[in-house]
């Protein structure tokens, strides 16, 4: 062909929407990195040290902790056939994209689905799944921690023990969560969980971080059928990810070294200060568009400090704001999905992207741009409410 | 975690197994290119550059060429499950390991497969097939066109025209041949094809491309049930990928990058260049490590320029030689799977590594390690052979 496309060489953009958020400069420096073979004597101790990392960052003992070799909707998809055979009874909550998006998994993979719904931005109470429990008999209940459509962060630890005292399976979507507040895999008992790499962990999409306690690990490798997915199938990737190492598909060398130094990252911070770190960037954010007069979409008391949905207000052009901090400043947010298309703006506060910074730079920016639209507010009052937010936390 | 793994620091190989192979510097460059949305307007006109690109290398003019986010396995599972519904009859070409795990694949879609076989490292003739097709009337027919496992390389133009005749479509694994040997699309008639990006590509794996005709593409559009797959449905895919832009999932944007500079590369040489590099430097080859007595798996006259299969010599220790390549050289060489492990060494000259100074590397590397096992050869006879082969084509 002729002429031949240019270089990439793209536009530098602040990264807060829904993700991908902010990459780490270290990430992108370990992904350019050489190449080895998947089956590298090197490359097999970089997976045990990522494996170990993801571990820590789960905070989970669990022995089937790996990345699966693509982006987080296929974590999600790896965990629900691999636990689900045709006809298996699952209850997915839904109260947004990520929960409907997991009931269609599940249909897929021959699941009886019984879906619990909240409204959106709303999250779950153990009593809103007491009777599909005892109607359903799941072996398996789904739920999403960080639900990226809405804001909304759902607790997870009353309703976990609720679903091991109904003898299910629970299987948790932390796509968004993890690495930015606390995900105890191990201590809420959570027997299979599933992220990407592109919102906390500051590392581009490509990898989706997994993990199976024994209980799960034990319906998996005791199924009565094959995993419908070759590519996904657990008790395959197993052998490679275990002590035998056998070859199961070529991995995605680089997209693991830049995981591998985004976990260095983390934790080189501590998990603690890093989720101290979002939870104050997040106050600073809902002071300063509150002084603004821009209120949140989630349940107050359940927002996710990494995913501000924030509601458009009242005669303002949502996509000309949007249009106007990616052009005039290169700055990402997210629009609505679904139910909240044109009504809900998602602020990404995540991984390296959760700075101060970003916080007062995207104030500043929608400020101007508020203001070009006769929005009624005091203008300079959003950055002068994060600052004091500042100066309160130090 | 304390203490923590030391940064990513691999050692430098050259990569001259079965995948993946020496990457392009410039490839690396561009994956550590900052990263933007999978909705930014510029990733919007890299995936255009990418599909257009792409369709010159499968020359085809298929509106359906994409990536799938995932590594070439995920190809040809993507692939398998858009065509086949439950119960759909699919015959399978085996004389590999590729066209075993097509059929496993195949088998967890509820495909009825019909497995055609011949002994590992010949290819299937036009004959072979007929009784199978009049016998399954098969919707599909899966055949692998470079088999990595044995270095043989599939003729298809005329199996493609029975396949045709049969009514069925012709579902071509590509994985290996791609940017290697010409891969015509759209004059063979191919109706689905995958590749990977970590072959002849010269760029780390973690995507997988795919071309869909009209043809499988209205097979697709007008199946009875959903896809298996959610991750990869080329129903909601389309959606993304083509003028649409319907968010999916979050595209490896990084990864797209680096294939998109992948593909300048190979055609900034040209296709035809390309291909003429491979076939020399597979003469070459095959010239030196004849003189030194080692001989090819694959049938005579179908031999892969890029995947040399070669038997071991009789008596010579075959995880010595690859360890003393690797630690003594850095080269690394891919062993025999299945039925040729131990008997059989996959020999890589795949994209950028297809070049003289990989050629005379192994075949000195080789004189060495051969000679110290006792192996009864002409020392220098092999480079020397080679040398011959290269001056004779100038």
């Amino acid at each position: 062909m002729s002429p031949l496309p240019a270089a990439v060489c793209p536009p530098v953009r602040v990264l807060m929407g829904p993700g991908p958020s902010d990459i780490h400069p270290r990430v992108l420096r370990a992904m350019s990195a050489n190449t080895v073979g998947h089956l590298d004597p090197y490359y097999l101790r970089v997976m045990d040290e990522m494996q170990a990392m993801l571990r820590t960052l789960f905070r989970t003992e669990n022995r089937m902790t790996m990345a699966i070799s693509a982006t987080g909707s296929a974590g999600m998809e790896a965990t629900v056939v691999n636990l689900i055979e045709p006809g298996d009874s699952m209850i997915v909550c839904k109260n947004g994209v990520f929960g409907m998006r997991m009931a269609d998994v599940a249909e897929r993979a021959g699941a009886q689905v019984t879906c619990v719904e909240r409204p959106w931005g709303e999250v779950f109470t153990p009593g809103d799944l007491k009777d599909a429990l005892a109607k359903a008999k799941p072996k398996v209940v789904g739920i999403v921690m960080a639900e990226t459509s809405t804001g909304a962060w759902q607790p997870l630890e009353e309703i976990a023990t609720l679903v091991h005292d109904a003898g299910a399976l629970l299987l948790v979507d932390a796509v968004t969560s993890l690495g930015g507040v606390p995900v105890e895999v191990d201590a809420w008992g959570i027997d299979a969980i599933y992220s990407g790499t592109q919102k906390c962990l500051s590392c581009p999409p490509g990898l989706a971080p997994v993990s199976f306690n024994d209980r799960a690990l034990d319906v998996v490798m005791n199924r009565k059928t094959k995993v419908q997915s070759w590519y996904l199938d657990v008790t395959m990737l197993a052998n490679y990810w275990g002590s035998d190492r056998v070859y199961h598909h070529t991995a995605p060398i680089n997209m693991t070294y830049g995981l591998h130094e985004a976990l260095r990252v983390i934790l080189e911070e501590g998990l603690e200060a890093c989720f101290a770190r979002h939870a104050l960037n997040h106050q600073a954010l809902k002071a300063g568009l509150s002084a603004m007069g821009i209120g949140f979409a989630a349940q107050e008391g359940h927002q996710l400090p990494m995913l501000n949905a924030v509601t458009v207000p009242e005669g303002i052009d949502d996509a000309a704001v949007r249009g106007g901090l990616l052009n005039n400043f290169g700055i990402e947010i997210g629009a609505g999905l679904g139910a909240f298309k044109g009504k809900v703006w998602r602020i990404g506060l995540m991984g390296h992207a959760s700075r101060a910074n970003n916080v007062l730079l995207l104030l500043g920016a929608l400020d101007e741009l508020l203001a070009e639209q006769g929005h009624k507010f005091d203008s300079g009052a959003g950055v002068a409410a994060a600052s004091q937010a500042y100066r309160a936390a130090t």
